[in-house]
This record gives C-alpha cells, sequence and structure tokens, in this order.
C-alpha cells in the first residue's frame, strides 16, 4: 500500500508520502511516489501518487513527454490548476482502461493522485484526482488530502490541521500522521518524502527523504509515542457509579 | 457503519461498541451491537456485531433460542469457548447463505462478530469470528481484537494495549480509541456501550450506556483534544538542514 499526505496552509503546502510497493508480501520493493514535475520560477506542480504502480508511472510518463514534446494540453501550458487536474484525470482512465480487459482475479488498474502546486498569481492549491478521473480540491476548513491508506492518520490531521498552521508545524503534523500510519500497517515505509513549499516561489520547495534511521525521524517517533503515553495517563478517570444495564440485551439465562 | 473494540487484560475483559446503524445517510438510526446472552455465575458470554443488521439480529436470536429450548448445542452446553466461536460462525454463515443469492447491486449479507466470555475454571478469552465463519484468539503480546471501521481507532491501542493494564487504564484506551474513530467517521456514533468484566466473576459485569451528552465522555473528548495538542507542541520541530533532492524525481524543466 501507500500513504500520501498534502496539506496547504496559507503560507504554503506541506507533501510527505511513503515509499512502500508491494505487489504480495514477496515483491516488496521502493519506490519514489512524489513526483515533481515541474519547479521553474512561473509555476510548481507535484503529483503524489497510489494505486498501481504501472499506472501511475504511465500517467507520469505522459505527463513528462506531453511536456517534453510542447504536446497541445501539457502542464505548462493549461491556464489553471484545475485544468491540469482535469488533464491528469483524462490521461489516468485512459491507462487504466488499456488494462481492463484483464480477467486476472483481483488485478486493479486503478491509480489515486493528489496535485499539488501555484502557478504564478494564482493561490496555491491541492486536488484529489480519484480513478474515475474526477477531482475535488481541499475543504478550506479542514484543508488536507489523503491517498492510499489513510485511516490510520487521519484522527491527528482532523485535530491539528487548519489553515493558519505555519508551514514547519504542518511538516511535523503531517510525520506524526505518516508515523501512525507505518506503526499500524506495515505496507507502509520508509523512506519518507517530505516537500515544503513556500507560496509564490514558484520554485521546488524543500525536499526531505527521511530514511529508516533518519536522526530526526526517529526523535520524532520516540517522543510521540512518549507524549502520547503521558497525554492518555492525565485523561480524567472513569467515574464510579451506578452502571447501567439499560440499553445491553437481557441475558437468556441468569 | 460499526465500530467495536474488545481488549483482554490480566485481570478481565473490556468492551466498548457504537449503536450507530445506517442503510444509506437517510436510514440512520440507533442499534445496540453488544449482546450478553449468559451471565448466570457458571459463564459469561458477550456478542459483540458488525455488519448486515438482519444477519448479526438473526444470529443472536439463533443463539439465544438453541439456549432457551436446550437445543444439542447452545452455549451453556458447549466446553470452551473455542467451541462456542466455531458454534457462532456456523451460525453465520448459515443464516448469510439464506440471502446470498440475492442479486442486489451491493447487497452483502456478511456479519463479524467478537466473542467475549468466560467458563468457570477456565481462562477469559476473547475471539473474532470473519464472515466466512473461522475464527481467530487475540494474540497474547497485543491482545484486542476490532470489529467494523477499526482503522482510525487502531494506532492508539497499538500503543497502550498491553496484558497487565488494569481494568479501568484498558476502559479508558477503549473509549479513546471509540472518540477518535467517531470523530473522523460520521457513521459511528453514540451511545457507547461499555462492558467492564473482572476475571473469575462469571456475572454480567459492569456496564455503562455513554450517551452523546454523557459527563465523563465530554470530559474525556475534551481532555483528549487539549493533550493531544499539547503532545504535539512538544515534539522535536523539524531541524534546518540542507534538503537533498536525491529521491525526488527531477523537474522536466527548470
Amino acid at each position: 500500500m501507500t500513504y500520501c499526505v498534502a496539506i496547504t496552509v496559507n503560507t504554503g503546502i506541506v507533501l510527505a508520502s511513503d515509499s512502500r510497493t508491494n505487489a504480495g508480501v514477496d515483491q516488496l520493493s521502493t519506490y519514489n511516489k512524489m513526483h515533481q514535475l515541474l519547479a521553474n520560477g512561473e509555476r510548481m506542480i507535484t503529483l503524489l501518487s497510489a494505486g498501481n504502480l504501472a499506472t501511475t508511472q504511465a500517467v507520469v510518463r505522459r505527463l513528462n513527454h506531453d511536456l517534453n514534446t510542447n504536446g497541445p494540453r501539457n502542464i505548462k501550458a493549461l491556464g489553471t490548476l484545475a485544468e491540469i487536474a482535469e488533464y491528469v484525470g483524462e490521461i489516468s482512465v485512459a491507462e487504466q482502461s488499456k488494462h481492463s480487459a484483464s480477467s486476472e482475479v483481483g488485478f486493479k488498474p486503478e491509480a489515486s493522485f493528489i496535485l499539488a502546486g501555484q502557478i504564478k498569481n494564482q493561490p496555491h492549491q491541492i486536488y484529489l484526482v480519484y480513478p474515475e478521473g474526477n477531482y475535488i480540491r481541499a475543504a478550506s476548513r479542514v484543508p488536507y488530502l489523503q491517498i492510499g491508506e489513510l485511516k490510520y492518520g487521519k484522527p491527528i490531521l482532523d485535530r491539528i490541521v487548519e489553515p493558519d498552521l505555519d508551514l514547519e508545524t504542518a511538516a511535523r503534523c503531517a510525520l506524526v500522521s505518516m508515523d501512525s500510519t507505518m506503526r499500524s500497517n506495515l505496507s507502509v515505509g520508509p523512506p519518507v518524502d517530505l516537500l515544503i513549499y513556500k507560496t509564490d516561489s514558484c520554485t521546488s520547495g524543500d525536499h526531505y527523504a527521511l530514511d529508516e534511521d533518519d536522526d530526526y525521524l526517529r526523535q520524532l517517533r520516540l517522543a510521540w509515542q512518549n507524549q502520547l503515553k503521558e497525554a492518555f495517563a492525565k485523561l480524567p478517570r472513569l467515574p464510579s457509579r451506578e452502571p447501567r444495564m439499560r440499553l445491553l440485551d437481557k441475558p437468556g439465562d441468569r
């Protein structure tokens, strides 16, 4: 599986992705799921990918091809991020449909993408492109998007993320969300790619590749484990009171 | 959806379940998913259920019927909890198969169960009975089981639950796990049923039905929210260091 998260705050965008890919437990491998496609001072376009690896690689290849050959539609030519999201969705559907006739049981060509970026003089934005090719923008009140194995790492995002977080805090929150996911699901694993993009720069941003034995990642993991245990220990105790039986099914026999 | 969790510690068992049931967003209702079937000083048998409501109700009805009519196999007569888990699995499969011929798209008769209990002079145990009728016992090192919408509430269990927790702490952990799930998934909701069973009592244990506006549940939710924010604020900051670009795909154009 995969876990990718994108957080957009007032001052920019934070992206994080894991690197574990598996086709069955014996075909475990490491693939980059963060693809920076453009960063030229005029626009920054980065894609996070989850799902079928052949599909996601084909989509990235096609996007790069259209860009390098100056195709009629490409990520440098299209006018808005929404149009680019639409274009990514169409390419994704086209790639998936090439293999949808397969009768292999369990074969799924589906892929999901997060498109993150900025076009000069426009706001920075993040979009989620579904396997069906349609897409959504992050809500303004809870401004994050996830793809892949998203549930384990969602509670911390729901509690911390808001539009006026600074970029460092948003990055820390993305890493904690990633850590919770890696702890509860073996198929999500390091190295973790982290990208911090400052709004209006339209450059590549700061990229960190955090390996399993990265000092900061280990410190963060340990600190979060300890802090969570302390936080839990401080919770109010269940008060002693009369248990109530009214909702519980009556035992068949006592 | 549903979320049920069972934690077994050295001194007993804690069970928690939500009460929201939906068949589409406009058929939201409240049903009890905790079914205490027997508590007579000789044995305590409680079932948590998730999945198709018609199936889970049919299974509980059938178990009660076999018990009350003294059927050849029933939860008072079978010798071990493992045999009872096997018997619950068989009934579940039989009930599901009655409706498996339905051609209704999206119709799923599947149901999962957690069987928790104790037979006098035997250890207390918890079992997970899959829709296929097979079953597992909780691992001794991470002694909890979940059914339903389980991923949101798993990280806190992975960090806190261990066999030598006291029952109150285990109950608090179950409620925090439930709270994280309810916060991230609207289809899981109060009232929350909580059962605390002391080992070797073979009686019904202490049952709490915690409504949405329950004082303790509100205190716990607020305290956990604040503690988590504090814990997060204490995490080490991302150190300033040279960003590394080696793993990121090269932009097609700079």
